[in-house]
């Protein structure tokens, strides 16, 4: 397989096609992110590189860093599930507080923004320096000092975050978040604001096509079921309320930040990275999807 | 890789561990099925059987025939959704009607009651007589005459259909059902109180695990695209509001039914049915799901 | 106090600033009805009638009649609440669905359709012919044979009769209907293709201004605590998810249709019946609305 | 009428029936009253009071001082809604979230939680130092220095207010929320700590029974229409989820507090307040509830 004129005809295609969206812009620091940028990054499990258009600009990753904050206490999931969040697709929108008063203070998922800031709590209770941390492990897995946070990034959201300050104090009503909401979410906010090109988030992805090894650590991240765990995860609610589109049409664990990047992970074969900041109104990227859509068709697999 | 000497080990150990539910009381065909039945059957894609305990006692199918008549009718499914059924996890009981009102009138998948019905009344649309058809689709893909509809359990399961038919007049409600309610019921009880073994259902959904083609019809059933995407389409719903945990903890598509039988596929490899009448608080098979979560942690592989 | 010069002025001002809405086009034959029809009649205890506009012309009653099905079985709400209806004012649109599944089958109370149909079921256990025995009621305390089913209206809304029809199997699986749903549905579109004119309607209010006792029927239909009682269900729910608007604007029970007519009572006062065809997007005349805000304010008292 | 008569009547009834419920225990403070206290003082319009039992025990008010405070912004309430709270009854326990997101912000009344939030932010930006403020008003309207803040039971709400921060929080999201949310949560937890006995809460009513002027101030509190506003709404949403039964059984506008109290209003009559801590499942006190009750029956009238 070539997989360089893979996703040179991949790109191609999806240029000419020019599907187009509406890029996120709750912040004025992603509002004016140039519209036209698309890149992609393939990382086979030798490490080879492979990458068309803009793969090595980097981008907010946003909640694509709800893996790997997840990957961070995943021990945490045992064979029977974690008592703090769900694994259950939620059928809602990412940003629901109904569905959380519903189910009684125990979020669907760790990739709704509920779920995730449960994963941040846990990580606030478990290292002094959390933000550090997450930099330092993305590092790691990447095999290369490429996280950056966006300062402007992180303080603007801080300053749109009335909405998850509500998520905190209501998780909190149900005993269900141990720090306080105001440190934590400075943690969440830091690690949506990190930004990185498409060839160091595939990379930083690559132990979740591997069985949970990282050749970039050289060392096992996640045990092998907890690694095909998170896959799992990924392909039920990686992509907020479109993540059975997803599944129904790419076929692949993913998951997508509203800075325009999706992850992926073929396992056993590879993982990616595409990238483009335009949006459709579920809030993913409608170049990446497209991108990947045509990538697994031309394949001729997935993981089905 | 001995599948038979696998099958053997899983179905030893599930006996030793003995997890106990409780069989499905609301109709009494149902209440008075054996509580202690469990097989196993594993089919790989030449034809080999594999088979442990009552495999070859014939159960009713329930459910499981959902993803038969979502195959008869598949090609209506395009590149983009079709517009009577969506396919997106649920979130609910597989017998809500909230959340078809929420959603005006389109069901969130084809797996849930509402959507199942949506597929049955396409099929009451596209057939003479749908349920000889339905049986004869499922005979051939087995390679067997094999299906026996219980005419108890149909008559039982009319009788405590109102729910049902609430679903359907209301997806008359909103224009999305096309023929009369009562028509459409008979069928989908029909097909619902379909008996077949455990080897047989294997059989029936080889195609699934070999990219649309049957080697009993000896005929591409679905296009390979549409075979991925049932498939998804399985991982991701096809176990009422557990297909997270599903997912997450045994990683196959497959789809259950309220009489204990669990039918799933490892794409490329095999198809296998289990069947344990005792149900977990979801409608699960207790038992059947021990065993695939056994199997996936032997073969140390999943989809993932 | 003048009654009659008070609803000319009434009269006058509201057809001066000529409010407009949408007249209820879901069946032809409301549809048809001349838009700008308007009238009042207000009844006073004695039975003097006091009329202005369109008063004595002949419309259909719809969902007003569901106070007159409630008295004929109002016997059976105790002091205790029936078990088969709530009296909570229900927060939804009139026709919803999901909120009788949340709260098991149990309708939040007589007014919206579910709990409407309830009662109707109610009557049809209690009569051999509850159609006859409606009209007969409201005939008797109308003093006067003036009520007409329209057999067009009728049978038009049985034709589109699917959402209550879904509702009826809804009750029916939560074991909270006793007859064959087609049966009752017959029953219920009967009674709300009732036609009478604003003097007969506001004559068939009339004991609920006067402590449950007719004047016209001369005997008692409903004790004065459960008058009391009926008249506190329409303040709270009369105006399906308009009420708390209602109240707080006019401040008098009452029950609205979509046919356009409200009749409303002020308690040892009079009862009043105000007919106009044109609906705001809650489903309730935005004549007759606007026309007891004015009563109301130049009366200088409503119930508070 | 003889209302000393009238209450001790009631009072001996309610006693000796001794219906029982279950002292509110989120806040220690609470928890640790005397649950056997019951007392009712009845206030006519010339000021006359007639009090039976603990009627000069001075008690937590908790919510029925929304009442007070949705008075001292009444005048933005115009002919139409305040476009920052609806009056609709809601259908939901008074602390729901979820209702808040379905309808975008905005709470449904003023009783609510997330509504008396909204009241007492907008409280916050018209007053320097609103706390003052609303004791001032509220011994303005009672005629007497009357009003005590219980600081170990506003501490110990504002350790507890979780939710009450989510919901802050979330109308903030919707920018229906302009001052500092921690600031108007100490306001709002204080003017819910303030303590006073059944005669002067009695008082504080009065002038709601009286067309909106208070005697005791000697001025119009609120005009005439919209004392009967509020009164409007204290019926249709005074009582939490128990707002239709209240109006059904006993037909007075009135509010109730988690402190065991009841204030209710006989529209030109008299104003009353019953109080008696342990509480029903809805959280409106069991004996205040059958004492207004057992008292309209005795008057033999209400509002209806």
């Amino acid at each position: 397989m070539d997989y360089q004129q893979l996703i040179e005809e991949v790109y191609h295609e999806v240029k000419s096609a020019n599907p187009s969206g509406k890029v996120a812009d709750y912040i004025p620091e992603l509002a004016s992110v140039d519209p036209n940028q698309f890149g992609m990054a393939l990382v086979d499990l030798e490490g080879n590189i492979f990458g068309v258009g803009d793969y090595q600009v980097p981008f907010s990753i946003q909640s694509i860093s709800k893996v790997h904050t997840l990957a961070m206490v995943a021990h945490v999931f045992k064979s029977k599930l974690w008592s703090r969040v769900n694994v259950e697709p939620s059928g809602n929108p990412f940003n629901s507080i109904a569905q959380l008063e519903f189910e009684n203070g125990i979020p669907r998922n760790p990739f709704i923004n509920a779920g995730a800031l449960v994963i941040t709590d846990a990580l606030t209770s478990k290292f002094d320096n959390p933000i550090e941390e997450v930099s330092k492990f993305i590092n790691e897995i990447s095999g290369k000092e490429c996280v950056q946070i966006n300062q402007e990034v992180m303080d603007s959201e801080l300053k749109h975050s009335e909405r998850n300050t509500a998520l905190g104090y209501f998780l909190k009503a149900y005993q269900n978040f141990d720090n306080k909401v105001e440190d934590v979410l400075k943690i969440y906010v830091a690690h949506c604001a990190m930004e990185m090109c498409c060839v160091d988030l595939a990379r930083s992805f690559s132990f979740l096509a591997n069985d949970g090894y990282s050749i970039y650590a050289k060392r096992e991240i996640v045990t092998e079921s907890m690694a095909r765990r998170i896959n799992a995860l990924m392909l039920t609610c990686g992509f907020y309320d479109e993540a059975g589109e997803f599944a129904f049409r790419v076929g692949l664990p993913g998951k997508s930040g509203v800075g325009g990047g999706v992850a992926a992970v073929m396992p056993h074969k590879f993982s990616i990275a595409v990238w483009s900041p335009e949006l459709n109104e579920k809030g993913n990227s409608v170049k990446a999807i497209m991108a990947l859509e045509l990538l697994t068709d031309k394949l001729k697999f997935s993981l089905f």
